[in-house]
């Protein structure tokens, strides 16, 4: 019999708790033994809960309960959750979480701490949800040398350009429509500006390249500015508009790491992953592109990652020392716009020089739509840098006024 | 330092070795410790390779060599494959293998041999290629009780239908098509009659439902008898033909184990799966569909399965007891014709009796086609088990001549 802790008993807390409940005759069969929750931590009370006496409020009660092997954290933010893995850690408990914003944070750090004391700190939950990543990534994969991830790592931007691109409503509704369904929290920022796509995909490259990357290194743009146009301009070019959170491992062993919008070919297999779905891209040297998809939020999805995460460790009596990395000073985080890519661009052209554009992006693809005021121009350059495509827009000084540029990838 | 060896120098096996030489770093640094071939069992001799040096033709120079402690089976077949596998296992050495073959016909045999030896029998690579899903589905959906599993198992097949959905070449020409690219063998029978697909649903159902299930208690059927009419047809329905490999679990607990070719709505997480790749798709009663998407064939995608599986070993100090499942007599296995489904149906018709069949199907939705001839009717019938759909057409008796049969699939 192994006992388990939960830290938090919100959403993805109960879901949890439920499992344990629901699924215990999988669970044990996959364990190999019997697993129960004795703990839950919440300043809250649920006094109708079936399960009302497993309720503290004192975390002591968990940390000094030698029979407690392993510990749920799903409370989220970085304090106390900070503060209490560790100190659960240091004590010799394994701890398995589902807070992306903590492991992107902190991770090495926690990781560190996990290996000194002989035991697990698990995330799977942290990115993808339900969806099997992590672990499939260290292991399966471990044959391969990762050269790049990408992913539509965040459901409620999907959810939004899934609105925008098949229903053609404006962000601001579509954002309203995601909060009236619950896909999106009443602040918004988070999802919307990229924060979250950002947690998400520092996690996969320090998973992927082996050294922490910092939510601070990695260029985050959400998507707020996105307009109906562009989504018509991208429709035109043959693909779609996703937020897409990449990392890359350059020639000199650094990693470029963004999070933005980007344009996607219809043929990609990130296209079609619609509504609040998530889908992640592995790119190896041997297996080629592998892509996981799925929901990547939501109670039971998320709890069942949890789970999941202890069940592995009430199975192993070893630790897995190399699901891990190092910490970094920040250094290992490359330019972003060295990166060869093909922009998007919408302007208004304040002079008919559409052929001065051509000729000093070196050949571009002009995209039209149908309502194109006469003064706009729209179209894709060939492959450059980022640092490249600044200095041909100043070249074209006031020629043109960009009102959208917007990144080709291709997967 | 980790000495391996490799039975069978053919393109799997190769490939193993080429990895070990070329990703020596990362395997090093996931594998904590260094790991070399040491020995290659081949009939055929290779004096022009760098390591000749490691071949033998000899089995026993591996299975007495107390420095190998695992083995990579990657020479395919039944025999002597189960020999040397059992051998190994019982001499205390952990055997990996790509072989869906000998999984699907001995697998819960050899799992347990490995059990009793203290050792583990790994099989990736036997299902998906590079994909990861032997892992992800036995680790990460721990906590799902797996309802259904799903996929496009077979790269070859997927190839000469994408051949035939999207340039409409008709089948024997996509055949000799996928020939001349090296997709299908001179002797395509195993992949296109099916038995390549039947082989690894066995080895997922088995894992997934916990007994094992055998391939002549699957319901198999190849891809030999499609036409470009149905496949136009299933495009005017709204979607494509795959071939599907498909396992689910009844309220009995027996599984339903089938492949054959399927309507899938365009709109599936399947239908989008083109060329030689595959995708498998995962249910679980807490993660919902979680899609697994790669290259499942070839000799790195495969190889790197085979290589990530023996690091795995090379880690653990522990035996992974639960990768595994019970033998069976059969009796875990339903019949196929008792699913609820929806059937497509083309048939001549002998009569002007639209209606009848209308009445007697109890609703379809008629279906058609440029230069449909007028003597042709196609339509896609409500649900129904297939026993239902059997006793139907028997009272349409000598009304309409069925030329195919295909069932419709949600996914």
């Amino acid at each position: 019999m192994v006992k388990v802790a939960v830290l938090g008993h919100g959403t993805v807390g109960s879901g949890v708790v439920e499992l344990f409940t629901q699924n215990a005759k999988s669970i044990t069969s996959r364990a190999g033994q019997e697993m129960e929750v004795k703990r839950i931590l919440d300043i809250r009370e649920f006094p109708d809960l079936p399960y009302a006496d497993k309720f503290t409020k004192n975390f002591d009660d968990i940390l000094n309960d030698p029979e407690i092997t392993i510990v749920a954290e799903v409370m989220g933010g970085l304090s106390p959750a900070f503060e209490f893995t560790k100190s659960l850690l240091e004590h010799g408990k394994s701890v398995v979480t589902s807070n992306k914003e903590l492991v992107a944070s902190r991770g090495a750090e926690l990781l560190q701490i996990a290996k000194a004391h002989n035991v697990n700190y698990f995330f799977e939950a942290s990115v993808g949800g339900g969806i099997p990543i992590i672990r499939p990534m260290h292991q399966c994969l471990a044959a391969n040398e990762i050269t790049e991830v990408a992913g539509i790592l965040n459901g409620t931007t999907n959810y939004i350009l899934t609105k925008m691109i098949h229903e053609s409503v404006p962000f601001d509704e579509a954002l309203a429509q995601a909060q009236k369904l619950g896909y999106a929290e009443r602040n918004p920022a988070a999802d919307v500006e990229g924060q979250d796509a950002c947690r998400k995909i520092c996690i996969l490259a320090s998973l992927a390249f082996g050294s922490h990357v910092y939510p601070q290194t990695v260029h985050t743009e959400g998507i707020t500015g996105l307009t109906l146009e562009d989504v018509e301009y991208a429709s035109m070019w043959g693909g779609v508009i996703k937020l897409i959170g990449r990392a890359k491992k350059q020639p000199d062993g650094k990693v470029i790491a963004t999070v933005y919008p980007a344009f996607l070919s219809s043929h990609s297999q990130l296209a079609g992953i619609d509504d609040v779905f998530n889908g992640i891209l592995i790119r190896g040297n041997a297996t080629g592109d592998v892509v996981f998809y799925g929901r990547g939020a939501g109670k039971m999805p998320t709890a069942s990652a949890v789970v999941a995460d202890m069940i592995d460790i009430s199975k192993a009596n070893c630790t897995s020392k190399s699901l891990s990395w190092a910490d970094s000073d920040g250094h290992n985080v490359a330019d972003y716009k060295t990166d060869p890519l093909r922009f998007y661009i919408r302007a208004s052209l304040l002079d008919h020089a559409q052929s001065t554009v051509n000729d000093v992006m070196g050949g571009v693809e002009f995209l039209s739509r149908s309502g194109q005021p006469e003064d706009e121009i729209a179209f894709v350059t060939g492959q450059m840098t980022e640092r490249e495509l600044d200095s041909k827009l100043e070249v074209l000084g006031n020629l043109i006024k960009v009102k959208s540029m917007i990144r080709v990838l291709d997967y």
